[in-house]
């Protein structure tokens, strides 16, 4: 079976709407407003962001589809192993597409979501998925965490026996701020490159794949649900002040997304729709002892066993 | 006469102490607090923030002093050229001192201001300076703005007929948001390397960079005092949250004195002391038509003669 581009970004497209929906119903106020826009270099996009709703403050639901001329990044990083060497005879191009989505909510109870998942081509022939769904709650709820996780590790069982344990472990190393020696949040899945060096069929993966986007809507809906309702102090919507900022830092500082959207000169609209509407800093901040948020603060570590 | 790093540490220290005193007086109200760190590669700091002061929400003035082993970052760029490839058999060191400022103030109208000036040291016998200063307001105020340049233009004409030409030059390139295509603020003079090359003797160039950091103080103070108790909006504050989100960018993003601290394991809450207190960012914001914000946002490009 041949599995085209078109297939993939239309699936997504879809995918896109679905959530949309979703999230519209989740927040039972505000609409998504739409943005189509084209990129230079070939490609473009369509921007969807929420704000002031009931629950979602901001946040964005974004399908792109871009291509061309391959940024050099692509080769440079060892890791990638794509393709060799960049020679003058040949510069390589490639396709690239993908839905992702940052969600920040008003209520300090509700956890801020991220979603990506990506498809890649090279014109070399090589093609591969990547994506991830991470969850981070400015307040951990062990319940909470719990779901998440065992919701995503339900999605992974369903097609390969280790590709939860392996992709946990792959957002836990991904999702992690050094110079804070602290994870953006509780982790969930991480995975790239899925597809090249194929333990199972590229079909097979694509699968996997389309049932990690289709899971978003479900979980965060339910996370919604489970807390939009809940009372918070001043107090509550500091902290989540000072826990958007660590969002930032990790978002402006390390997330490759973001970095690939920069270089290939995407919508900087789009790419910063991730960024929260307000965000703080406070010089050398330490939660009251036995406080909530130092609880949390002492839970935003790799290897938790949540599932 | 041969200058030794102790002197220029110690010249440092007074600089900070001068410059904090100056500014308790401009504010009126808060202290700064002193923290002192030690790095476990090799020396340290003396941090020292001042917050919810009636004028300066929040600041740093920070001294450090760090050595050892010379991160590698220092001789991967190019641009640098410093003591030729790392070999087995020698790995260099390092010794960095200097002092960073940067200031947010409450009041939208008086601008947000950056300085540093430092020195380094190789063991293999270079040694260099670099610096400067450069302001960001969120309202840009003509005479405030040639106020501010003309300021700097007579210190370095002091020393070099080129040097404020060609170090204006150098700030408008460094303080630009790439992604934005805007500069950070209206500039200032930055420099680097100073001495290395040196078109003047090493001696000349400390007696410049001195004089750099002694200009800071009664530049700012005086930008304050015409500012301060002008009266703000709502709005006027909203417009200071999106510009104060564009300086976290271009620190989070582009900064190197931000990635030098961080690759060198320097004092984290030292280095993020010039994240503002809150940020925020707005999908596609875009200013209204003929407003003061309009106004300013079409100043933030590079190239303009202040002075």
């Amino acid at each position: 079976m041949e599995i085209r581009r078109e297939n993939i970004s239309s699936w997504l497209m879809n995918l896109q709407d679905t959530i949309c929906a979703a999230l519209e119903t989740a927040d039972g106020q505000s609409k998504f407003i739409e943005e189509n826009w084209t990129r230079e270099e070939g490609g473009g996009g369509r921007t969807r962001v929420i704000k002031e709703g009931a629950v979602l403050e901001k946040g964005g639901v974004n399908y792109s589809s871009v291509f061309g001329e391959a940024p050099e990044f692509l080769f440079r990083e060892k890791e990638h192993g794509v393709g060799g060497q960049k020679t003058n005879q040949h510069k390589p191009r490639f396709y690239a597409t993908g839905v992702s989505i940052v969600i920040h909510p008003n209520n300090p109870f509700v956890p801020i979501i991220h979603m990506n998942v990506r498809y890649f081509e090279m014109d070399t022939g090589e093609r591969w998925l990547g994506g991830g769904i991470d969850l981070s709650p400015h307040y951990i709820f062990e319940e909470d965490a719990r779901f998440f996780h065992q919701s995503l590790k339900e999605v992974c069982d369903r097609h390969h026996r280790e590709y939860y344990s392996k992709f946990k472990d792959w957002a836990d190393e991904y999702f992690f701020i050094p110079h804070r020696k602290e994870t953006r949040g509780i982790g969930g899945i991480f995975f790239d490159r899925l597809g090249k060096k194929a333990e199972m069929t590229f079909e097979k993966n694509l699968s996997f794949w389309k049932d990690v986007g289709l899971a978003f809507a479900p979980i965060y809906t339910e996370l919604i649900r489970r807390n939009k309702n809940r009372p918070f102090s001043k107090e509550n919507k500091h902290w989540q002040l000072l826990r958007r900022g660590r969002y930032a830092e990790f978002n402006l500082v390390y997330d490759k997304g973001t970095k690939f959207g920069l270089e290939t000169n995407g919508r900087v609209e789009s790419i910063l729709m991730s960024l929260p509407k307000t965000a703080g800093w406070e010089y050398n901040f330490v939660p009251k002892k036995n406080s909530p948020e130092e609880a949390t603060q002492n839970l935003l570590r790799k290897g938790i066993s949540w599932a």
